[in-house]
C-alpha cells in the first residue's frame, strides 16, 4: 500500500444539521473565512491528528441551513461511529449538530450516489415579523395565498430546462432537471413552508424559483407567463432570488442507504 | 395642563416578541449596552421627537426571549395604533417584533394590572444537539424522563415562600408566589416544553427551579428532598440556574384586557 491507500482506509457517512447564518456557506475558502465544511475538517483534523477533507452532497450558499446535509469522508483510523459523533458535537460551536457517523462502503459518494434532494423555504407572511423566526424565514408584509402559488408551481413540476432559474455566471454543461415537488403548505397561522423535491438543483435554483414566485403573486401574473420564462432558457427572464436565511437544505435521499 | 400632563396625553399597550440573544436584557443599561427596551424607546423616541419612555412587565435577563413581553407608555400624541405599529416594525431590528400596539385606559399599568405570567423552557435531550434551536434550547445530553419531573414539579405548585428559588443579592419584602401550573411536556421526539404559569416570579426564579428539578432528576433525589430545599427559605439550598437561553416570556395576562 502506498501513503495514500493507508490514508484512504475507513470511509463514512456524516449527517448533519447547520444554522447558517454566521458562515460564509457550506465550502471552504482559502480566505479562511468560518465555512462548515472547513469547521468540521479542522475538528476530524484534530481528532485524527492528520488533515482529513470531507464532501458535502450540497454546497450550500452563504446564510442557507441545513437539516440534513450529508458528507462523506475518508478517514485514516477505524473510526467508532458513536464515540466519533460524540467527540464531533463537543467540538463544533452549537450552530453545527452531527446528526449521525456511519460506516459506508467504499463506493458511497455523497454528490455522486444521491439521487434526491429536498429543500425547504419558510415565510412569515402578514404585517407582524416573527423575531423568532427571523433568521429563519423570509418576512413577506403582505399576506399570500396559498392556492395561487400552487397553481403557478404548477408550471415548474416536471423535468425541464432550468437554465432560466440558475445564477448566471456558472456553467454546467446540462441544465435540464426534474422537480419531483414544489408544494407551498401553510403549517401555522402565519408561517408557510415550501416543499421541494428533485433530482438536482443548479446554482441559487431553489431560491430563484422562490422569488420569482413571488415576484409573480404581488404582480398578478399568470401560469402562463411563467411558462415563458422557464421556455425563455434565460436567467434574465426570471426575477428576484429569494434571501438565503429562508432556506433549509432539508434531506439527501441515497438509493441504497437511507 | 403643566408640561409633564400635556405630554401623558395618550397612553398604549404594546405587546413584543424578541430573540434575547444579542440583548443585555431587557432594561434600558446606563452604560449604552443593547437592551431591549432601550432599543424600542429609541425608535419611539423617534417617531414623536420627543423623549418616550416604556414600562414593561417583565424585566427579563440578558439572553431570555418573549414571545409574549407587555409594556406600556405614555404618548405626546394621539398615535394611530396600526400606523405605529407598521413604523415601529419598519425601525426595529429582525430580533424585536412588535406583535401589537392599542389604546388603553389611563388606569393601565404593566406591571400593576397584570394577574398572570406565563413562562417557557425549551429542552433538547438526548445525544444529538439541536444546531436550529441551539439559541432556543438548553442541550440536556442524558434523557429526561417527563414522568420523573412532573411529580418532583408537584412540590413546588402552589402557594409558597419561593425564597430558595430567589437569586441572592435580591432584596423583595414579600417572597410568596403562587405557581398555578408547571408542567412538562414532550411537545416533539427531541424536544421538552416546561410550561410555568404563576402570578408573579422572583429574581431567576423559573431559571433556578428548571435548574434545580434538572439537578434532582441527573442526581436521583427525591421530591421530599426537594420539599426540604423549598422549606430552607435559603437560596443555597437549591442548585443550579438553568441558562437564559432556553427561556421564553409567553404571556402577561390581565383581568380588563387581553
Amino acid at each position: 500500500m502506498n501513503q495514500k491507500e493507508q490514508l484512504r482506509k475507513h470511509k463514512i457517512k456524516l449527517l448533519i444539521s447547520y444554522d447558517g447564518t454566521d458562515f460564509a456557506g457550506w465550502q471552504r475558502q482559502p480566505n479562511g473565512r468560518p465555512t462548515i465544511q472547513g469547521t468540521i475538517e479542522e475538528k476530524l483534523s484534530q481528532i485524527f491528528d492528520q488533515r482529513v477533507v470531507i464532501c458535502g452532497a450540497g454546497r450550500t450558499d452563504a446564510g442557507v441551513h441545513a437539516i440534513g446535509q450529508v458528507a462523506h469522508a475518508w478517514l485514516p483510523k477505524n473510526p467508532a461511529p458513536f464515540k466519533l459523533f460524540t467527540a464531533l458535537n463537543k467540538m463544533t460551536p452549537p450552530s453545527i449538530a452531527i446528526r449521525g457517523v456511519w460506516s459506508v462502503p467504499e463506493d458511497f459518494h455523497a454528490i455522486a450516489s444521491a439521487w434526491e434532494k429536498e429543500y425547504r423555504y419558510f415565510i412569515v407572511d402578514g404585517p407582524t415579523p416573527s423575531a423568532i423566526r427571523a433568521r429563519y424565514s423570509l418576512w413577506h408584509p403582505k399576506d399570500i395565498d396559498i392556492k395561487t402559488m400552487n397553481h403557478l408551481s404548477q408550471v415548474l413540476i416536471g423535468q425541464h430546462d432550468f437554465k432560466s432559474f440558475q445564477t448566471s455566471g456558472t456553467d454546467v454543461p446540462n441544465t435540464n432537471r426534474t422537480i419531483k415537488t414544489l408544494e407551498w403548505q401553510r403549517i401555522e397561522p402565519r408561517l408557510i413552508q415550501i416543499k421541494i423535491v428533485g433530482d438536482g438543483f443548479l446554482k441559487q435554483m431553489v431560491r430563484n424559483i422562490v422569488g420569482t414566485l413571488l415576484y409573480f403573486y404581488r404582480e398578478s401574473l399568470s401560469a402562463q407567463e411563467l411558462k415563458q420564462v422557464l421556455l425563455a432558457c434565460d436567467r434574465s427572464s426570471a426575477k428576484d432570488t429569494a434571501p438565503a436565511h429562508g432556506l433549509f437544505l432539508q434531506a439527501v435521499r441515497y438509493k441504497q442507504l437511507s
